[in-house]
């Protein structure tokens, strides 16, 4: 028997949660025609958002293409929250969600297609590629983006369709809260300049509809992306293996007088071996360059006896995995090398041990804290734990969120639940310059005293291990444990 | 004997070509404190630059860092006319130039370092590092770039420098044209839009000094970047000898079932292996992807049978290659295949037999254009060569200029000169829905006619053929030699 996914295809147009989950089972299970999972997924998205926005218009627009110099530019890459809800990754989309009002709830705006212009920069979506990959049904040519907007900020879209409609009843608050205007802005967030163009749209908005009100989605899309559904965590457990084997790859293949740009070479191409490519820029940092948080310049010869830190994600499907690993160049850790990667090795177990849902990013820095301040204090590099002495050898978080964004939105005092996905990354990094900043109190006089046998010991020494960890049920599960972590594991696959 | 440079450095800060000529011969020959090859070409420039504006005040600003998501950037790129003039590839500096004024005649803008950010995101240039590489003398903290364009366009300060110093005498023009502000704003080009901060930066200026005047130094760029000195040509080599032993790698990698994006990665791979990065996003198109000129999706598994087109181009210290090879993925062409490389190949050479100093690229397009349609004749594709139906298959130019941009500046009639450097890339893309989107009238009925059977033979085959050449006394030099070209020396190296 044919099953007709019509109806179906209307309960996922209503744009209500409930709906949209019995449709998605529905066309799951009873209709040839099935939604894909990434269009499964991108329906509740957007039934989940609206539910929490509640009513209004919910407007998001493409990122823009940048430029790298003249008429190049870099491989366009859709803002993560519009592909969240579209799964399209095609400059020029718009999305307009309308929560709380009839149909249509979700309409979205493609580009015109152009044969000529597609034979010079490549195919665009057709509409039908568009519903299939994000399961909207109504989607428009940009050009009426404008039109519609205004119709439904004005209500009189809402009018026109009351009238020339029977099927649709009146939904209660849709006239009365038509003057909410949903974008992304960030507010209150370090990430607010990013979404200028937002702005500059709600002012242009404002200008004719001087009745809206601004609502930010910032909030809104922290709160549903921060929980991972099976899909995200296929996705993120693909990304994590890939970036593993590159760690593995290096490990056999790099040698003293080899580049730090060869290796970022070699990371790429593994990456491109499995379809993905970098979610950041990678970081190959070799002997002092390793003691740089972000260094990316990645153009030194490696010499003998030198650690490598390798800082490093692929990015699938817009999942970024995260991995870190800081390897011995010539296969064997120095007596000096493998102290500091025992005590960074013991804070990152530490840490995991604190991993549980109930937990936060918080409480896992603090146990990493704890073990690494007390390794510190054994071989010298602090006269005391009690103080922030140890800030000066480890500056940074020990942990933060991973998912579209390699910084995936949320707090350290967010609350674990299964399903999230962490980093987990304390460090230690022995910056030749670390002492020549500090204040010349007599405190500092009588510390520097106390430190610098092992700082001269242990300096242009830096080490972080990374691995990303998805909350689970019963506390943990470590998604990066296939690149070698420990130093027995690190030397044996180096085989030297 | 220990010479000083000092005098020679005060020759180079005056700014006049002369002088700066002779202060690097000077310093080249007689003074161990050597300039760098790259300082010293950029010393030049910047007299040339000067030579050629006459007077007035000319600023450059730094290119933006482009976002990718959220914290993540794109590796920073700096603006190429900056790079032009300083070598420096850092965020942040500015120059500025006053030709016909007294000295200081240049003054780079650095901003201040800061130990606590450089352990996030790398080292930033000392001044002593930014004098090495661009030459410059005169280097001052970012933040008093305001201050000292106020002064020098009000002219205060060059009385107060006239009052306080005894050993300048007074310059004829400097007082007079001290309101000709000259910034790169690409007027009348397609590239206008990217100089947005500049025409912003232009105006926050102008609205303190009304009597300034906007002039474009994009003229004068171009005019100066299109003959290259040895130094250019020598970096161009290198980044072209890169990208043909990644062509030539491929042909020894590629085999049917393989990813387009693969081979991307191994390509990007042979570039990090030296060095280099792209210059340009790579281009991977198998079978009918092939016929997308800019297509850059790469993530097709390739079929036996299939030709695969890779328009790819290192870059070298910012100059960057642009080479095309389309080989098939099997080893050995189809006689179809074979039929139609031929024509392209043999209208590249009578491109390149075009090439002599006095020719235009107008001229080496027209020599492809004759072979190209002749060909086309042959094998059924058109049916007259006298008017534009080989654009059904053929849509772009034969050349462009080639330097710090794949696509340099200069234009189809810019007459050739020794030390140019252009691409040279025929090509032919039987599209599979070419002939969908002809007009209907009743010639093109009769043309669709005639040419169908050669059309549903060749269709979803697409080759370009791109090589680097640079212009000579006698004719010009094949730069892009080492990848081979010829159905033979392609199928031989494929070894099958």
């Amino acid at each position: 028997m044919k099953r007709d996914g019509r109806l179906a295809r209307r309960w996922i147009a209503t744009g209500r949660l409930a709906a949209a989950m019995a449709a998605v089972l529905f066309l799951q299970t009873a209709v040839g025609d099935t939604l894909t999972e990434k269009a499964t997924e991108t329906v509740l998205r957007r039934a989940r958002l609206m539910e929490r926005a509640g009513s209004g218009l919910v407007v998001l627009i493409s990122g823009e293409t940048k430029n790298f110099s003249n008429d190049v530019d870099y491989p366009f890459r859709q803002e993560n929250n519009l592909f969240y809800l579209t799964g399209i990754n095609q400059v020029g989309i718009a999305l307009a969600l309308r929560p709380g009002a009839q149909e249509p709830r979700e309409v979205l705006f493609l580009p015109r297609r152009d044969p000529s212009r597609e034979r010079w920069t490549g195919r665009m979506l057709s509409v039908e590629e568009a519903r299939r990959l994000s399961g909207i049904w109504d989607i428009r040519e940009t050009g009426e983006w404008e039109s519609f907007l205004d119709a439904a900020l004005s209500g009189k879209d809402h009018e026109k369709r009351l009238s020339s409609s029977e099927e649709h009843t009146r939904v209660d608050n849709a006239a009365a809260d038509s003057s909410d205007l949903w974008l992304i802005l960030g507010n209150g967030t370090a990430l607010a300049p990013l979404f200028r163009r937002e702005r500059v749209f709600a002012d242009t908005l404002a200008a004719r509809h001087p009745r809206i009100r601004r609502k930010d989605l910032y909030p809104l899309f922290r709160d549903l992306r921060i929980v991972k559904s099976a899909y995200e965590i296929g996705r993120l457990r693909k990304a994590i293996d890939i970036t593993c084997e590159a760690h593995q790859g290096v490990m056999q293949k790099i040698r003293p007088g080899i580049n730090e740009s060869e290796l970022d070479g070699f990371i790429h191409s593994v990456f491109r071996k499995h379809g993905a490519q970098w979610g950041f820029p990678s970081i190959v940092g070799s002997g002092p360059n390793a003691t740089t948080l972000h260094y990316e310049q990645n153009d030194r010869w490696i010499e003998d006896g030198e650690m490598v830190l390798m800082d490093i994600g692929a990015e699938v499907d817009h999942y970024s995995a995260d991995v870190t690993r800081t390897i011995p160049a010539g296969g064997r850790f120095t007596q000096e090398q493998k102290t500091l990667y025992e005590i960074v090795l013991a804070a990152q177990e530490a840490a995991f041990s604190a991993i549980r849902p109930g937990a936060t990013i918080r409480e896992v820095h603090n146990a990493a804290l704890t073990t690494l301040k007390a390794g510190l204090l054994r071989v010298g590099l602090v006269a005391d734990t009690t103080g922030n002495q140890y800030r000066m050898w480890f500056m940074h978080g020990t942990s933060h969120w991973l998912g579209l964004d390699v910084h995936d939105p949320g707090t350290r005092d967010t609350i674990f639940a299964p399903g999230m996905v962490l980093t987990v990354e304390p460090g230690l990094y022995i910056r030749e310059d670390a002492l020549d900043y500090l204040e010349k109190t007599s405190g500092n006089e009588k510390l520097l005293q106390t430190i610098r046998p092992a700082f001269e010991r242990y300096k242009n020494i830096g080490i972080r291990i990374e691995d990303d960890v998805l909350v689970t049920q019963e506390g943990y599960e470590l998604l990066s444990g296939s690149a070698p972590r420990t130093v027995e594991a690190i030397e044996m696959l180096m085989g030297r």
